[in-house]
């Protein structure tokens, strides 16, 4: 690694989003989830599972009697949604909300006992118990999402209370565990608090929140293993003995460099992952930098989903192996896209090498807006390439798989994930280093930044991702010699860039990982045109997918298109592409959001000839006739019914195989 | 039903199987199988799970003391154990394995209570809850076995000991059941003693047997629900309440006649129809007759393997919805498709019905043997048609399916059922009635029974399944006007018959539901000859089978083929069969038991351009090599490596798809 590659983000708070595209979903995000979420926290929505989560903190306060319910994680709940709340004032300032927060941290904060610990559950059912069970109930994770929320409304809001109280939260975890005699040589069972120490870190710069998240993934899986060895000794539930992960289910069976697997619970890995990217950013950890790498490599180029999804079996929700990539049994939990998102933006702080930006930006567009419906009111966990809704019901293996979203979840974790995913989205537009802006995404906004010690104001406009032009200007407060790296998709084959009209020829943009850089004089008001050519493309899985052989997915742009029922018909299974099919895309009429689809022909089994009760028969020449195909984006699938859908169909090699009368 | 068109089986102790085919599995189970599982019901195979079943007998019997171990249903591996051992008796009598015999069942009696009462599990664990949990501890399923194994050794070496001590139990049991106020109104929560106490009828004459037969036909389903009640009232687990089928895993959620789909656990499922095909014939019920065709249809035209396995889940061992029929996650347990056999056997018996002896053979020929290594020393439960032996360690929704046949099972019901089904197989060869006999199976063999009340000899010799051709010679002690009807398998397309050299025309013999009727006068020495072209056929699946669209499979005669790593190298998914492919078929050389292999030109898929870390690219033409491939008869997949192994082979229309260079 070349510390001179490092770049930082550039603040949320200095990025205004103007996206068509997005600002629909942080208007949602804003006006529906985060309210609708803070009456379910506080158990006020009629027919649905009580949360607790602020009764909770109530009683481990004193302010109330009852007993703990929930799961040993619904702290949780609370934590992520002061982080998204925190995230929405940065762009929508709003004194009720921000007084809510006060409030609710005033809350949090009576329930944190003397000597700084903070867990409701331990807290509740038995003081004596802390510390005992780490492999399962989640109390280093609590602290994790926790700590990412105080460091959320410190940003926001630049007050100091959550935070403070989750440092001495940190000084009491730093007490018991560590590497020192009389410590828990142990780590989290679910990872999260390694980045969010490492937020914290950034705040603070105490080297002993670097050290301690740099010692959870250090001792992460060296012998003998604290998860194994917390089981035998205080004799604990293993849940995955059975397993082939073993303790890797928590990534937690090798040390973290010696894991060239993306292994066990997927959200757990990415978080993990995240954590190990950042404590090798700050620390220069070349090794641990190395680890991501490989990491990375697996889990992108051998057991991710196209649209982004990862973790491909629900027992465990997790990696299974190698181009194991079924699309009706699937898992892909939007939280785990979520969390690819995280390592992808750690990944490009260190490095911009363009693949950590188009995964960023295929989650983005595919796979983790598809765990939410287009009014914001429903969810997915699962997030399926493909469904039959009789399957979903009565084939047990396929359970998980909901053919539609649902309201809200008794594990609340993926809709308020989504929420502080949208909410912080102007965060993971650009990053910087001293004299160079990079642009990963080409979402809408407004920023002002200091390129070469210059303030300059940024301006990006785009009909992203239905429309192929982006104009970046850029206003300097005097003119600059600075570079703009503009990431060029990888799916895309063709593109041209012009500065003020001129389209710049190879001599003065340079290609490199997958960025274009321009650098130059930049002067107040100079534009930068970006045009890529967004064709839609036919897309194959490598052959050793053994789910997708003989089948393509169609993508335009970085938006992948799936078949639904309700425009195709049933049975989509008996659909077949042709290759060359020809494609026209036009705004989707029924979708709200300005969403485009996509008109191809293609074929459809003629099954005449087949009777109901005939299963097995000799085999005959196929014969196929001719249907008018309709796609629609991928994440917008069930929004209007429940039926099948389909990303990966059967190609045809031509059209010749029609029959004709 | 018409009753005229009733069949009676010749019976089995009438039967010589005289066959290259069957005969090494009758030898392997006479001399490996039996004795193999005395060994193991008595716990002195090293390095097994004990089974504890012979003690769990001396403990009930107060021989010795100690508890109760394994399953509740461990007294059926005794009970299959006997059956198995008497019907080898038949065939080979042996007076040592008789003596073991007749100790096991003084052991077996010796336990019997005063009041006949007879299950181990609660005789050790406590009488005072015997009949409060018919839904789940398998009493009357233990009753139904073991009054099996009573008929089977009555018949063999007509000794009444056994049957004597399970006619006790019966009326037992009938104290305990019925329609009769006092009496629970209930009925076995795992079937099978309904088709035992028809056996034990027909021995008895009892209309008592009978009754309680139909009783328990009869009330299943019926509401209020009896497993439900005693679920309720005796504060028992229902392990089903998350799922689609809930009571119907029992078959018990409708009364009989209501239901037209095959539901719920396959083997219980097969069981009751059996039951159900049983009281049908002997009472004359028409409208049970008509739901067993009801559920007949439904599994064998929508339900079922090409292999004869039926229940794809193995979540419950269930059957799921029509046409949902994968190959990998699929259960096909090795007992549900002998419960198949005894199913077709018994509607073969109502009705002449060419379909039933088809699926007879097919599951005998497939799905059953494959259940078993070639050497009888392994087994498996599941039969899948599609393995990658990294997916069964590495996704745990296929760890069911093993790619190898495992040693001996904790839950040993499989290959003592396989046992009693090849011991027995004589039995299913022909059935008569007066005038008439009837040929369902072609499998070498000698009998001696009436026709039209003259004594006849029949003698069938052939190579079925690798030879085309069957003869039969009928030697009545004189001349005798009769009939004999010959099964014409469901896939033979074309077939002659001659009488003694003869070709017969259609006049001389009359099709009529899958049979050609011969009738007319047999002398002494007639000769029928039956030539059934068995060209290698390339089969499709109805296209409502999605796991099969685009797909075929192989078969030749009655065999299903299936490709396997061993001869054709790894992913077999991209191989692909184009459909006018030309087969040879030769001995397999290293596959013993004279199965025929097959070859055939097929294609690969050309991998290059393709690198392993690319995971989704542009769609190309795809392009195939040539490549010969072998195929192996299913049922002997796995006895060589452990690899893959694929049924259903992606089809290609012709080899113009074959890059040349």
């Amino acid at each position: 690694m070349n510390t001179e590659d490092y770049t930082n983000p550039v603040q949320m708070s200095e990025v205004t989003v103007v996206d068509t595209f997005w600002s629909n979903y942080r208007e949602l995000v804003r006006t529906k989830m985060i309210p609708y979420q803070w009456e379910a926290l506080n158990d006020r929505i009629p027919d649905a599972e009580p949360s607790h989560c602020i009764r909770n903190f109530r009683i481990a306060a004193g302010l109330e009697d009852g007993d703990f319910y929930g799961f040993e994680f619904q702290d949780t709940d609370a934590a992520k949604w002061i982080e998204a709340a925190a995230f929405s004032l940065v762009w929508h300032p709003d004194k009720v909300l921000e007084q809510t927060i006060d409030d609710v941290i005033d809350l949090i904060v009576s329930a944190q006992q003397e000597d700084g610990y903070l867990d409701t559950y331990y807290i509740i059912t038995g003081l004596e118990k802390r510390w005992t069970e780490v492999i399962n109930t989640h109390e280093l994770y609590c602290a994790g999402h926790m700590l990412e929320a105080a460091t959320a409304y410190y940003h926001a809001a630049g007050k100091r209370k959550l935070l403070d109280a989750m440092i001495r939260f940190v000084d009491c975890i730093d007490r018991e565990f560590g590497p020192e005699p009389g410590k828990q040589h142990g780590y989290p069972g679910h990872e999260i608090l390694e980045m969010a120490l490492i937020k914290l870190y950034e705040i603070t710069k105490d080297e002993k929140h670097l050290a301690l998240a740099s010692y959870f993934i250090n001792q992460r899986g060296q012998s003998p293993l604290f998860l194994e060895e917390e089981v035998r000794e205080n004799h604990l539930t293993f849940k995955w003995k059975d397993s082939s992960f073993q303790y890797q289910y928590y990534q937690a069976g090798l040390p973290v460099r010696e894991q060239d697997k993306a292994e066990g619970h997927a959200v757990r890995a990415v978080y993990l992952y995240s954590g190990m990217a950042d404590v090798a950013r700050v620390t220069g950890d070349d090794t641990l930098y190395q680890a991501c790498r490989t990491l990375w490599n697996n889990m992108v180029h051998k057991r991710m989903y196209i649209t982004g999804g990862i973790g491909s079996s629900s027992y465990g929700e997790s990696f299974t192996y190698d181009y194991d990539l079924p699309s009706d049994t699937v898992y892909a939990e939007t939280c785990a896209s979520i969390g690819l998102v995280f390592f992808a933006q750690r990944m490009l702080m260190i490095a911009p090498i363009g693949e950590y930006g188009d995964v960023m930006e295929k989650a983005l567009y595919n796979g983790i807006i598809s765990g939410m419906s287009l009014d914001g009111t429903r969810f997915f966990y699962v997030n399926p390439l493909e469904v039959v809704p009789e399957a979903c019901k009565k084939d047990q293996l396929r359970s998980h798989v909901k053919p539609e979203r649902q309201k809200w979840f008794g594990c609340a974790c993926c809709p308020p994930n989504l929420a502080r995913m949208i909410t912080s989205l102007s965060g993971y537009i650009y990053t910087q280093k001293k004299d160079a802006l990079y642009v990963h995404l080409y979402i809408g906004s407004e920023t002002v930044t200091a390129l070469s010690g210059v303030e300059t104001a940024i301006c990006m406009r785009t009909d992203y991702p239905w429309d192929e032009d982006v104009t970046i200007e850029v206003t300097p407060a005097h003119t600059v010699h600075a570079t703009l790296a503009c990431r060029i998709p990888g799916w895309c084959i063709s593109y041209t860039i012009s500065k003020n009209g001129q389209v710049l020829i190879p001599g003065e943009m340079t290609p490199k990982d997958g960025y274009t850089y321009i650098a130059g004089l930049w002067s107040p008001g100079d534009t930068l045109s970006l045009h890529f050519d967004m064709p839609v493309t036919v897309v194959s899985s490598n052959p050793l997918v053994r789910e997708n052989i003989g089948k393509a997915a169609v993508m335009r742009g970085p938006v992948v298109y799936c078949l639904e029922e309700e425009d195709n018909g049933r049975n989509l299974h008996c659909i077949r592409l042709p290759i060359t099919s020809k494609f026209t895309h036009a705004p989707a009429k029924d979708l709200p959001g300005g969403a485009a689809a996509l008109h191809s022909t293609g074929l459809i089994l003629d099954t005449q000839g087949w009777e109901a009760n005939t299963l097995y028969a000799p085999c005959r020449q196929d014969k196929y006739l001719e249907k008018e195909l309709t796609w629609i984006p991928y994440y917008t699938w069930a929004n209007r019914s429940c039926g099948e859908m389909a990303v990966w169909v059967r190609t045809a090699e031509s059209n010749e195989e029609v029959y004709r009368g």
